[in-house]
């Protein structure tokens, strides 16, 4: 059977009993995760930039947004609810792929259950299948596709989308099929657009796209049958290398949820173990920035080819600085949400250690690790070598850490005692009969 | 000057009157050539569908479609006039890239111009810059990018949109040259889809993508400043082997759409010198379908890769099927419409030539001919070499071959009055006050 069809039939088939609690809890912890970053970004430029262009071609109001009051119709609900969530670039990430796993899929169906009323079973169950697709369609292709500057949180995310939507409509075998292909042919997204809103639009264009592709495929709109593995097929067509069985070979029992991260900053993950290092080294030492002469830090050569940005001024670029991430590490001894602004971007201490940070990659440093020297101007040299950074698979944020960033990333929009409620949502959102309840309380009440 | 840069620059300051008469001449041809293309695929089931599926996400209904009396908002009026353009294969096609030029800009051009007042002067001006647009950027990655399996139509297309509604919306530069990078970060549409409704909806896909890319730049939306010609940009992610001397190389002089061809035969431009191969044998000798025992076909290699489906059961599968395109130009001496129906697909007297027809690849030949030669039951051989194929650059249709094909799509849709309405206002659209004039003559009247 060819592994488009393979796992049009593994959706299609799947119950939500044959999955395993942790699983399930996991994706819990990934809404909740995904819910805190749409609330913290949902009123920056980027978003109210692209309501303001795309208003005027609203659908019927039908759908909510994630922490915003407009109303719309659920395909453009999904594009901005993927603007908000993803703006931040404090969204999940799988180390394995390096994909923005959460935003893709649950921009749509959370716009989906925010119009037409969805069960929370049937709404984890969707997750679970949207979120295992897209990564299985990101392991197949990495890391060719990525490394040939493809947004794979993108044309992965768009798979995502479609499986999960098309879940929640219940599709056929051969509709799935389609709501694939649909998906295949939509998959886009560059890595040219980091650092510009247009990057933040990539994970709501693949949601929207995806539950468009979902839509008409109900409606028996037709799309090759081997749209990922045909020879003209996505995988093909987009990855110099794949490896199909990497789509097909233990669904449904080994979830790709378990390998995801959650990030304690919001910028790039490969640039957080360096991060973690400077804010080791500011707790034990407190240098201050003049008496800093030069910091050489020893990273993983990915590291170099994403977040090599050294001359900036606005705060998206610096979430693709090594240099400003280190920095701000040193100076400010944390590296949260207002550390990434245009004003810390330009704040003169930090622009000066900024300018002093130099980075060397190093093929015996991993993607968890970051060896950090800061050179003093009295000699001394403070040294931190960071062997696992925290928030991968290895060193996870507890739910009680993943409540924290969620409460940081809503007080003051929301109140405390909505806070509460939210978070209590999140961790039974399973037992609601109408997730749009979820919804509803991520908007301030007014 | 960057390419994408120079690009936006000529874009913003292009101005009508520096447009020689014969390429304003050239833009009244392809759009007349389209809008027939339009009327004839109106009514297709992939129209129709898309239309069902869609439907409940329309927008306020301020524009109308070609030949259709449906109202929306002009992005969804974008995709649909798009696969009602491209469905029957019937478009306009650069045999320097193989992009279908017209769909992609004229959909949204046309969408945009039934919901707000744009004068004939302004709408063949945009119309010209998103065609040389598209064109020149599938010019620098042609062929490498279309062989690797991009349905350039899609991938280019969608830069055409993004220039043309940019032009008529007046972006600046820096607007323009974010309208590009959405466009290249929205570029997709892969060859497995050929023979599916995907496939045409890859043009209204593209249509309205530009348009949305426009109208964020104009709201300020930031994409990146080198989508085009950057490390990690177009070019480079979707192309192996590309050329950008192409964007700008007699920018301004050497006007792409004087190499447009429209196509006499609604499939595939490639097997076009095969059809006229049949064709005149037909005429000249009227072999009976049971006394053909072989047909072989030696074309250039090109035919193979795109068009060598023989198990085939729908009409769309026929546009791309040499062996069917070869039996109806011998069983029935045309190869129009009618010919590309699953009724034609499945006739048994072209399905038994269909299978008695063999092709072969040959580097000899170049896209414009083809070599034929029949073996009858009797031992005799009707032999032709087509050197030139109809429609191509060299031997373009006429105006009047034009109208007629025209003419041919819109009867019965449109009464003959209406029809020769239509025709007079195609040859006349730059001095319309109002283009939605236009659109409006290609709805039946009621």
């Amino acid at each position: 059977m060819s592994e488009t069809k393979a796992l049009a039939t593994y959706l299609v088939n799947s119950r939500l009993e044959d999955i395993p609690e942790d699983v399930q809890h996991e994706s819990r912890r990934a809404l909740l995760n995904y819910i805190g970053c749409a609330i913290g970004g949902s009123q920056e430029p980027a978003v109210e930039t692209a309501l303001k262009a795309l208003e005027p071609y609203f659908g019927k109001p039908t759908a909510g947004l994630l922490a915003r009051a407009e109303r719309m119709d659920p395909l453009y609900a999904s594009v901005i609810n993927g603007i908000s969530s993803h703006v931040f670039e404090y969204d999940d990430t799988m180390p394995k792929n390096y994909i923005h796993p959460t935003p893709p899929v649950a921009s749509a169906i959370f716009a989906h259950a925010s119009a037409h009323r969805v069960t929370g079973r049937d709404f984890i169950h969707a997750f679970l299948l949207g979120f295992e697709t897209e990564a299985r369609v990101g392991n197949a292709i990495y890391p060719a596709h990525y490394e040939a500057g493809w947004h794979i949180t993108s044309t992965a995310g768009v798979f995502g989308s479609a499986a999960a939507i098309g879940k929640l409509l219940g599709l056929s075998i051969q509709q799935m099929i389609w709501a694939l292909g649909m998906a295949a042919t939509q998959a886009s997204g560059i890595r040219e657009m980091f650092g510009y809103m247009a990057k933040s639009f990539h994970a709501g264009h693949a949601a929207r796209n995806g539950y468009a592709g979902a839509v008409m495929a109900q409606c028996d709109f037709t799309a090759g049958d081997r749209s990922i593995e045909g020879p003209r097929g996505f995988a093909a067509v987009q990855a110099a290398k794949y490896d199909l069985s990497k789509i097909t070979d233990g669904l449904g029992t080994d979830f790709q949820i378990r390998y995801n991260a959650y990030k304690p900053y919001p910028c790039g993950l490969v640039v957080h173990p360096a991060i973690d290092g400077c804010i080791d080294l500011y707790r034990d030492h407190h240098p201050a920035p003049d008496s800093i002469k030069a910091v050489r830090v020893r990273v993983a050569p990915l590291v170099m080819d994403l977040c090599n940005k050294k001359e900036i001024t606005r705060g998206l670029e610096g979430k693709y600085s090594i240099y400003h991430s280190c920095a701000v590490g040193l100076v400010r001894g944390k590296a949260g949400l207002k550390e990434y602004t245009d004003a810390a971007v330009n704040d003169p201490a930090v622009k000066s250690v900024r300018e002093r940070v130099t980075a060397i990659a190093d093929t015996s440093i991993t993607e968890d690790q970051a060896d950090i020297e800061v050179e003093l101007q009295d000699g001394r040299k403070l040294v931190r070598f960071i062997k696992q950074s925290l928030g991968n698979v290895h060193l996870p944020l507890t739910d009680r850490q993943l409540e924290d960033k969620l409460r940081d990333q809503c007080i003051p929009a929301l109140s405390s005692s909505q806070v509460d409620h939210l978070i209590e949502l999140c961790w039974k959102i399973d037992k609601l009969d109408d997730v749009g309840e979820v919804v509803k309380a991520t908007v301030k009440a007014v």
